[in-house]
């Protein structure tokens, strides 16, 4: 907490924005405003100049005029799950909260789409899409909480990314205020449109950097009408890996691809009791979806595939129930994990496919070089790892351990061809290591970019990079 | 032909061209560069200084910095395909012309990706897939000869949207040149990578006018394992459309959905003698693939509802050549249509799928009103209509009442929430309407964009805007 209550530098932007949004949609009070100061992402924390609520779009267009004419920073904020500081907010800055924008306008089932407020939860979109015969794929581990607007600033990924990508893929259209305070839509219900440049993917992901999403207009699919469950066991390792190899070599692409490795399996074993075996290396667990049929024959010929690349047991999930308990394994590794020591540091590296197993390799002798605990569960499908640093952040000698051993995770991903963030944005944890993996000319056309859509620097400064 | 012959201004720039790249890559005579002077766009041409050929993202590099240092505009193409005068050349341009660079570079069947120059061939890349068993679904109407450069340029769409979606949904990674030489890569093969701003997504579908994509890294999907293909006849188009409508209502997205009118239907029957009724008011052709079971499923559920919504007669392939055959009463509508008079301009206007059987009616008042023959095929299931005037340019009096036209087919999709293109692109050709479209905030925003990466205004100038 740098830095100091609010004094007089904010006082006469603080007048104005209560007498733009009404008093009460105004948080100055240091109790009310600690909550904003942090996000989803261990050891990041600064209190922010006011927080305020908008209502609709006019509103955040107020507020970005107020803002600029006060030279005031803006961390757009929606339930503030980010796993990377995106919206912790930055010195003096004003947060903007979205929250109370959270209403899904309509849902045209002609046209397979759903157009919703940024602050509608994930959840309830999907709920709603349901409800209609429907599916919104997109299912980051955040989305009983989190909102669409953080998902789309962020392009949150989810299990479903192999086979049906990530929440970009859903985006059709938005509403975004840009930094001058001017509203534009971007994109349309078409599904072709090439009028223009596609303005539209530039925002998505860009972490509130660019402008501020208000309306999201999103894709929807029929929903898959069968789904089976399988949880494989493997006493190694490379065996999980081939065995993934394998599956994608026979031309099947599974709606999820998930796998937990041995310390992990055992943490989810201690925590939830569904009978997982503690002598397992790594433990895969894979849906298929689609018609029955297909749904099925995938299910089998995967079945033999775990079998036949040496899976010690496979389980098939014989009932929707039962495909919820072994679900369970996959989905409260993050909660398990979290038990052990007082913070836990997510990591959220990606790489090929093909580099997965080499990647897991990497983690273990770097966990083992540094004498850290760090156990790995993630996607395999799309290669999206989750090693996950399990420390303490008031033991000094450990953290500088932990700088070592993430310094030395991106080192590695980079060198199999990855990515230092996959699903959880570059925010404040990664923006040390994006020029490595862009390289001069990529990172300096970011630049570019954000400095002429934001040419005063106010939207969620010091994000992504430093300008 | 507006440009004079070269001449002293351009002498120095070929010169340096013509040392830089080598003097037989360099042309000038007008016998050689006419042929550059036009695309597929019926009505336009312009002569260009001179046309260079590349061979590497160095050579473009050394391109694009000669041409600054001389202010000559470059106007990047391939095979010249395209349907909105995006690649006709502006005044005293250097036509960069890419298709020497035409190698598929790597074929990666683990991660499903392929990667190749921009000059590559849609349809080897295409066959190249094929031959390890993969897919890669984009089918613009000219992949047998345009490129992958151009397509990905142009976001180019094809007859498999609806279920497949277009280019950018197979655009893993790019390399671009910039305004100023330097040479970046945008994305990578992870399928998730949220590392900065999606650059790449921008120089999807802009049309040359923010750097020269040089290289493409694509996304590839398993072959589906089978195919169904149904030919359905309709005495209305509103039963056709209310087929359309039954079908995604019952959560079917079939892969193909493409409908011909009355006019394209006499012509294609006249041109192809496949046996097309000639008294149907509208046709549509459906695919449906992937596993057999499913593909049999929907092809039957949608035999069933194109009878219940009055299809004349509903045929169902019963073998691959069969099928073969019912397709090409689609593939050939637009040559079919050529024939007829010496002008054939082809619309590409695009609205939600349920404005279509609207949008046509639309169309049909339109070409009385303006006593001209108005064909329309197109793709039924994403909204991306074909409205084909077919007309003779030296006509001046019915050019006149084509224009009219033009403008109120754009007027009533507008009308619709449609888009002014949903897979030709704005070039030349829609440049007029753009602004109307997308409302003053939006269009200064692609302004403010293209300023920012193309300071001088020499990447293909003139095309989507005048700055």
């Amino acid at each position: 907490m740098n830095t100091p209550a609010p004094s007089a530098p904010g006082t006469a932007l603080i007048a104005a924005l209560q007498t733009s949004l009404g008093a009460d949609q105004v948080l100055t009070a240091s109790e009310d405003i600690i909550p904003y100061g942090f996000d989803g992402t261990a050891t990041l924390k600064q209190r922010p100049l006011a927080v305020v609520f908008a209502r609709n779009a006019a509103q955040v267009s107020a507020v970005l005029k107020l803002a600029r004419l006060h030279h005031a920073p803006v961390v757009t904020r929606g339930s503030g799950t980010g796993l990377s500081g995106g919206s912790v907010p930055s010195t003096a800055a004003i947060v903007l909260c979205l929250v109370k924008m959270d209403r899904i306008l309509e849902l045209d089932t002609a046209n397979l789409t759903l157009r919703a407020e940024a602050g509608a939860i994930t959840q309830t979109i999907f709920d709603a899409a349901s409800a209609a015969g429907l599916f919104y794929p997109p299912d980051p581990g955040s989305m009983k909480i989190s909102t669409i607007g953080g998902n789309v600033a962020e392009n949150s990924g989810g299990l479903r990314g192999l086979k049906y990508g990530v929440t970009r893929d859903y985006v059709m259209g938005l509403e975004v205020v840009l930094a001058d305070g001017s509203i534009c839509w971007l994109g349309s219900k078409c599904v072709k449109d090439v009028a223009g440049y596609n303005l539209r993917d530039l925002f998505v992901g860009s972490e509130g950097t660019l402008g501020v999403i208000t309306q999201v207009l999103l894709k929807l699919l029929p929903q898959p009408a069968a789904r089976q469950t399988l949880l494989a066991m493997f006493s190694r390792m490379d065996s999980a890996a081939e065995t993934v190899s394998a599956i994608i070599a026979a031309k099947i692409i599974p709606c999820t691809l998930e796998f937990l490795d041995r310390k992990t399996i055992r943490c989810v074993e201690d925590f939830t009791h569904v009978g997982l075996p503690l002598d397992a290396e790594a433990i895969l667990l894979i849906e298929t979806d689609g018609h029955p049929a297909a749904a099925t024959d995938e299910a089998l010929k995967i079945e033999d595939l775990c079998r036949l690349h040496g899976a010690t047991s496979v389980k098939r999930a014989a009932s929707a129930s039962e495909a919820a308990l072994l679900a369970t394994a996959r989905r409260s590794a993050f909660s398990a994990l979290a038990r052990l020591r007082p913070t836990t540091i997510l990591e959220d590296v990606t790489v090929p496919r093909s580099e997965l197993a080499g990647m897991i390799r990497d983690v273990e002798a770097i966990a083992l070089k540094h004498d850290l605990n760090i156990a790995t569960f993630g996607h395999f499908g799309d290669g999206n790892l989750h090693p996950t640093i399990l420390t303490d952040e008031r033991n000094t000698a450990e953290m500088h351990r932990v700088e070592l051993a993430f310094a030395d995770i991106v080192s590695a991903t980079l060198a199999r061809g990855g990515t230092i963030t996959g699903e959880h944005g570059v925010g404040l944890a990664k923006k040390p290591f994006l020029r490595r993996q862009l390289g001069d000319a990529s990172y300096d056309l970011l630049k570019l970019v954000k400095r002429s859509l934001d040419p005063d620097n106010l939207l969620n400064p010091g994000k992504i990079f430093d300008l």
